[in-house]
Parts: C-alpha cells; structure tokens; sequence
C-alpha cells in the first residue's frame, strides 16, 4: 500500500468512527466544498455540495443512536498522484434488519482528490442491493 | 478536460452504448480480470471478477431488449496519472416505471486505473435510491 493510499484509508476510517459517535464535524472534515452524494434514499440527482451534504446527516445520527450499527467490514483504496477512489462494505441496519436479511451489506464507493497537498473526498456513492 | 478525462469519458459512452445493443464483448472491452461491481441486485458482497461480471449480462440484456430504456444523462470524469474515477446519472427503465416515478434515476460510479498506458474499469458500483 502506497503512502496516499494510506492517508485515504485513514480519512475513511475516521470518518466512519465520527457517523459511529454522530461527530458532525468529524464527519464533514475531509470532503470537498463540490461533494456530489448519491445517498441510499432520493434526491434522485443527488445531494449536492456541503451546505446539502451537512444537513443530510442528522436524521442519520438519530437512527445510528436509535441502536443501529455502522461498522465497515472490508475497505479496498486505489491511489494515483492526485486522485483515488475506494470502495467498501458495512454491516449498517437495526437487529430487526439482519434477523430479515443477516448477510445485506451497505455498499459505499468514493472518488477523491489531493488539493494542496492533501487527500479530501469529492463524492460519495451510498446503496443497499435491491432485493425485491 | 484532460487527455486522460476525455479517454475515460469515451470509455464510459462506449459502454453504454454496447449495453443498449447487447454487445457482450463491447461491454466488456475495457474492464480489468480483477473487476469488482456492486449491482443493483445482490450478491451482497458484489460481483467479483470477469467471468461473474460475464455473467451478470445477459438477463440485462434481455430486460433492456424488452424495452427498457438506458440512457446516460449526466457523466463527471476526474483523472490523475494512474487513477481516476467517473460518476453518472442514467434514465433507467420501462415505460410503467417513469410513469410511476418519473424523476427516478439509475446511479452509476466507476473507478478506473491505467494498465500499460491503457484506461480499464477495475470497480462500478450501480444503484436505484431507495425510496420506501
């Protein structure tokens, strides 16, 4: 594993640990003013910049706290010069949830960009399989 | 947009293209051995690997032959040297479908790698937001 490959998998962990304890500031420290997040549910376009990306994470915190785990089970990073992508799956849902489907896995995929020197996420790709 | 932008980005519309006429060796032209997709459908743990990624086709390809729409909407491309990854917004689906919701929209990331001084998709993630 390169250096840059690395320092991304440290920005993902952590950011995962700052959804775990609902860090709102944790969570929003490494992206980009432009992030693009295509969430699990609408907008269909997606949520578009940080001032969207922000507001979109209190409900999100509410149902982590509501007893619903977020835990990353297999993170695989691919680093150039000044971009890299990533992608990962979660155990993410409620007991209920995983006594429904034990082996459903959030998918997250990103892209992200060096900007002076340093590693920022610049989008963001959130989905459950669909099973219907 | 770069060299390398405008590569991947013909990449990207050649596939889409191959995927509307059910060209198999099209849609695989430009992939590496190692491709790891996360469908819209399971598995869980995505698609691993080019004779499963062979294999998720043909149903598609029947479904689209069926009158269903796949058309590319919005493309984003960021490259560096090695590395680079593309997001996409698509008009996926049947007739019954846009009139149930006609906003709905296939997302799509990709990340990309260059081999040998070649651009190959190594990674896609595809998903429908979730909207129940």
């Amino acid at each position: 594993m390169t250096d840059d490959e690395t320092a991304i998998r440290g920005i993902i962990e952590r950011w995962v640990a700052a959804i775990q304890t609902g860090d709102l500031d944790g969570v929003l420290a490494d992206h980009t003013e432009g992030i693009v997040m295509f969430d699990v549910p609408p907008p269909y376009n997606g949520v578009r910049g940080m001032a969207a990306y922000r507001a979109s994470w209190p409900p999100f915190f509410e149902w982590i706290s509501s007893g619903a785990a977020f835990e990353l089970l297999e993170l695989d990073v691919t680093a150039g010069d000044t971009v890299g992508y990533a992608y990962a799956l979660l155990r993410c849902g409620k007991p209920e949830d995983f006594a429904a489907k034990p082996d459903v896995r959030l998918r997250i995929t990103m892209g992200l960009r060096k900007v002076d020197g340093r590693w920022r996420i610049a989008h963001e790709h959130h989905s459950f399989p669909m099973t219907d």
